[in-house]
């Protein structure tokens, strides 16, 4: 049996303690800055407030000025932080990390810094002190994982990826239990591809719940499935176009990163609650200002992250226009207040 | 303006008619001989009594013992029939198809003749007389359409496929609409394979909905749409693999023909009911006699077609069984009457 630390109380990290806690490890769930209400109420109830289970008896809450303690004995730290926070964890972690420790991301997003994008295990490690950068084993989980059905043991199918495959065997063994079901792979970029951009093609997606709506109904009373799906398979045709140019490979876009994960999104949830808006015919500003200003909108919070690096890389001919006009259609959307207006006729260039 | 055949008056069919009136053809609608009731309710009221639009007055209902008349100067056959008609259609259009006419199918399916599997269009043009066999014109319109969103003209993306991308091109602006939007590329292979292996894994998705009914409700009222994403992914990979061994191409796995359809076929529909009713623990043979005895399952029947030739490729070392799991699964339960439980462990062997 492990110890092991999580970083990050929010859901996805909290759920992330059930099947590690079912497996008899010790886990330090430490909340970031902003969970104090989150660790103290688990503290005192043994229940996250928006996850809605019992937290394991072997989950041990820590606030973030205790992570040093937490840290003690640590086989591995996962990180559980929203895609904002991976800077400050890198800063927490510098001082308490051992080397060689492995870190495994569930926290999914991309940084843009206006020349190229990165995946976020990359940041985190230029975020390191020099010792480190060198040692530090990074690793992530991808796959479609709803952090209410993990808590709630649903069967949940995911990739653990990193570059060497013995180490994530040994880790995969740590995470599996008859319900969360692991493979390995040594496709680390290609997985934070996949993972980061389906959260902007879910809100694509989401769209379609919107323009329904304004368009009214038909005569037949028919859904717009149709519209859906072609959005959908048109994120899914970018992914595999920035997963390649990346350096990912192609077999993550059609298994459990790219099309499990993409299709999981789609199913409801913040994305899809501000797509409707969109599709409506609010400016993302106004929805984002009068409906959602409590609510993090990762697909929007990833188009803020890497819009103006990926107008700049096209403008310079680094990345292909042509092969992402949904990606750009969303950061219009997303970063400039643009109405929805699908550029249908620029989908699927050269499929 | 073409003069256009479309044989086969089933929603599918009879939806197609749609955009090729909106384009200013002549459509001839043509019966099967179980479309007879279809036929008389448009000839009487213009509406189809399944799809529950008004048939464009461009279109013309005809019986199949009309078809020779209904040919007369035709620029295109779309074949709209079922899965199970292909052979009665090659039958019908032996005497009356010109030689160099395309037939462009809308029809879905694999057959299995205990050796291999072979896509519908082969199937056709097996059946047709030998002076046809090598001038027909094959093509296949793949991707996500359910038929009554695009008779109600919600946007619509789907691809053309065939040998000839020159044809293709005068083939697809037939077809295209301000609504009705589509690519054309030259893998029918891998376009016929996605098509048809949609249906059985939706079906296999749908399994998700009995399941969660019978296992009841958690804690915080979780769905498992991590288990039907996961479920989704396995099958997407089982398509690629499915589509490289019959000599298509993997960019329509991830494009409209694969991801595309695989996703709209899970938004509902027969395959769905289907898979809800055995995932709650009913035999397929109970839940189709009880239940659905009057619905064509597409899914079953994909299963009910190929599923022994399938075993046998599998037992001689024709398909590696390894890579398909799920497939194998659904064809016991389909075929055998077994009971559902999904081989995890089993999936994604070498990804």
């Amino acid at each position: 049996m492990a110890r092991i630390v999580i970083l990050g109380a929010g859901v996805m990290g909290t759920a992330f303690s059930v099947p590690l806690a079912d497996n008899g490890h010790t886990v330090h769930l430490v909340g970031t800055h902003l969970d104090g209400d989150i660790i103290e109420e688990i503290h005192d109830t043994r229940t996250h407030p928006r996850l809605h289970v019992r937290v394991p008896d072997r989950v041990q809450p820590f606030t973030y000025d205790r992570l040093g303690e937490a840290m003690v004995g640590a086989e591995l730290v996962v990180m559980g932080v929203n895609s904002l926070g991976v800077d400050w964890a890198a800063e927490r972690l510098g001082p308490v990390l051992p080397p060689g420790l492995p870190v495994l991301f569930l926290t999914k997003g991309l940084a843009g810094d206006q020349q190229q994008l990165q995946i976020l295990p990359h940041v985190l490690r230029a975020g390191l002190p020099k010792h480190l950068r060198d040692t530090v084993q990074l690793a992530a989980v991808g796959g479609p994982s709803i952090a209410g059905e993990l808590a709630a043991r649903r069967h949940t199918c995911v990739v653990v990826s990193g570059a060497d495959r013995a180490r994530l065997d040994k880790l995969a063994n740590l995470l599996r239990t008859d319900y969360y079901h692991v493979w390995t792979h040594t496709d680390l970029i290609g997985v934070e591809v996949c993972v980061a951009l389906k959260n902007i093609y879910a809100l694509a997606v989401g769209l379609v719940i919107g323009l329904r709506e304004k368009e009214g109904t038909t005569a037949n009373a028919s859904a717009m499935h149709n519209t859906a799906a072609a959005i959908f398979a048109q994120g899914l045709y970018e992914t595999a176009y920035l997963v390649e140019q990346m350096g990912g490979r192609p077999q993550s876009v059609f298994t459990l990163p790219g099309a499990g994960d993409l299709y999981v999104t789609c199913q409801g949830g913040r994305n899809s609650r501000m797509g409707r808006w969109l599709g409506l015919g609010l400016a993302y500003s106004v929805a984002k200002a009068q409906h959602m200003s409590e609510d993090t909108i990762e697909g929007a919070e990833l188009a803020l992250a890497i819009g103006s690096t990926v107008q700049t890389m096209v403008a310079a001919g680094r990345l292909d226009g042509a092969r992402l006009p949904l990606l750009r259609t969303m950061i219009e959307i997303v970063c400039h207040d643009a109405s929805v207006a699908m550029p249908w006729d620029a989908f699927f260039a050269d499929a």
